[in-house]
């Protein structure tokens, strides 16, 4: 695709106009929905959450302009759709939206895996467009309660379109992760889940097996908790994260995330192995690649 | 032991009129000579470094009353003598330590695997008295630029005594802690090491498995790098450590950490099996465990 200055100036424009509807309205969603009020997107923002009581809550805050509790009134007459539901809820709900969508609507949605997605997205009719998308951000906490407007600022917003999706649908999707201060990432659906599975996945499943290891530890003397302290602290956190959105994650990546797992313990034998053979040069050798490596990433990860 | 309060009062004193000398001036040295000039205690701190610009900084900070660059200057007429190097720098220095201490002296150290050195503390003359200790504590710089008197608040303070030791020497070394802020913990060497090969070092060991398989994964794929955020952030933190102190650290823990990698690969392996047969209601019940384990300890560790 060439995007030139004017078909981004289209872009925005049509996003500052747009009549957008957000399905769900947890984290993901409300947040959307104040980043994009804040940046002066969209002529009205029409929530769907099965909820009324989070319906009413946003309407109440002005994170929304109407709100919905099914899909077939919340989506009438928008022409950007956004899906901010767990993956297998999206893959499941995907056939009911084509149906409920106007003719020439625009589906994006924020799944954090992108290969079931797309398969579906690609079964819709062709008289609407849909995009991949899963912005890089998130919060331990969940809910429209934790939502806020910088939610997305400065965080990747990976787009993986269809063979299908048009330059016009992605130069919107583009113009959307921008305006809400994020930076768009064109990727393929099935490399975006090998590549989130090695910086998202796997840590989810390392920190669950650290907490693991050290219940059965603590087992046999709790002191362990006392000597815990901030290495534990950080190396832990993500097994600390919702179980039942991480579940929809891994069932959905399994295939990705099998394959690094093997890596990563053959990574971690490894280095035990050095120690246990106590070769000080190649530890210092191994140990000091990694941590060049985390170190260049302090910039841009905020240390 | 019976700690009394009358004890409990007498350590408190004797440690606020004790001429106290510090060895080693880095971040726990410098920060332990700070904090206890907050707390009132000492007659006098002196600092021993091998470099006089690091002895020049700590006398202008005003964190230090004197200094010297040797062991036989600065432990003269020192009460109580604290080794605040690395642990094999610790185990080689205690000879000399020794021999260059008064009579009566008590002897402390912060290094961070205790068998080693309380073996070494074993061997040294009756004349002095001797406990091992390890602050659950640090950062990730280090040097006396920035140390700072709250370091050890809230820390765990762990004290491995010899089976010589005497109460005196234990109350004097848990007025320390308290006297800082920590809260001391009373433990075997040989029980402290293998729980803080738990919590710490297998923490370290993970976060660089972790960045050894993005590295592997990116040598194909550099966008992994743009995908990473808060979750790849602190689950690979600690492999930005400084690499001579941890394997410092590794090399003189390596048994304990040896019998704990493999417990860990077998949680790994185990997660990641539960995610390959997709068994969803086996995965709930093990993930929520885990994460029930983590948020309870998110007021101790501070999230």
């Amino acid at each position: 695709m060439t995007t030139t200055q004017l078909e981004d100036g289209f872009a925005r424009q049509w996003l500052d106009q747009a009549r957008i509807a957000i399905v769900g309205l947890g984290l993901m969603g409300g947040s959307l929905a104040m980043a994009l009020k804040a940046a002066g997107c969209s002529s009205e923002i029409i929530g769907v959450a099965r909820r009324q009581a989070t319906l009413d809550h946003a309407l109440e805050a002005g994170i929304i302009d109407g709100g919905h509790q099914t899909l077939d009134e919340g989506l009438a007459e928008a022409e950007l759709i956004i899906l901010a539901v767990p993956v297998r809820t999206i893959v499941e709900m995907l056939p009911r939206v084509g149906r409920a969508a106007d003719e020439g609507a625009i589906i994006l949605d924020l799944g954090s895996t992108k290969q079931r997605i797309v398969a579906a997205m690609a079964n819709l009719a062709t008289s609407v467009q849909a995009c991949g998308g899963h912005p890089m951000c998130g919060k331990e906490s969940s809910g429209i309660e934790v939502a806020e407007a910088t939610l997305y600022h400065g965080a990747t917003f990976a787009l993986t379109p269809l063979p299908h999706t048009t330059d016009r649908t992605l130069a919107i999707c583009q113009a959307l992760a921008e305006a809400i201060g994020a930076t768009p990432l064109m990727i393929k659906a099935e490399i975006h889940d090998h590549l989130v599975a090695t910086i998202s996945h796997l840590p989810y499943l390392m920190a669950g097996a650290l907490v693991a290891t050290a219940i059965d530890v603590a087992a046999k003397d709790e002191r362990v908790w006392d000597l815990a302290a901030s290495g534990f602290r950080d190396t832990s956190r993500l097994a600390a994260s919702n179980v039942h959105m991480m579940l929809d994650i891994l069932i959905t990546n399994r295939q990705a995330i099998q394959g690094l797992l093997g890596h990563a313990v053959d990574n971690l034998t490894r280095l035990a192995r050095l120690v246990e053979i106590g070769n000080e040069d190649m530890l210092v050798s191994e140990l000091s690649r990694l941590q060049r490596q985390r170190q260049a990433l302090q910039g841009r990860l905020g240390t």
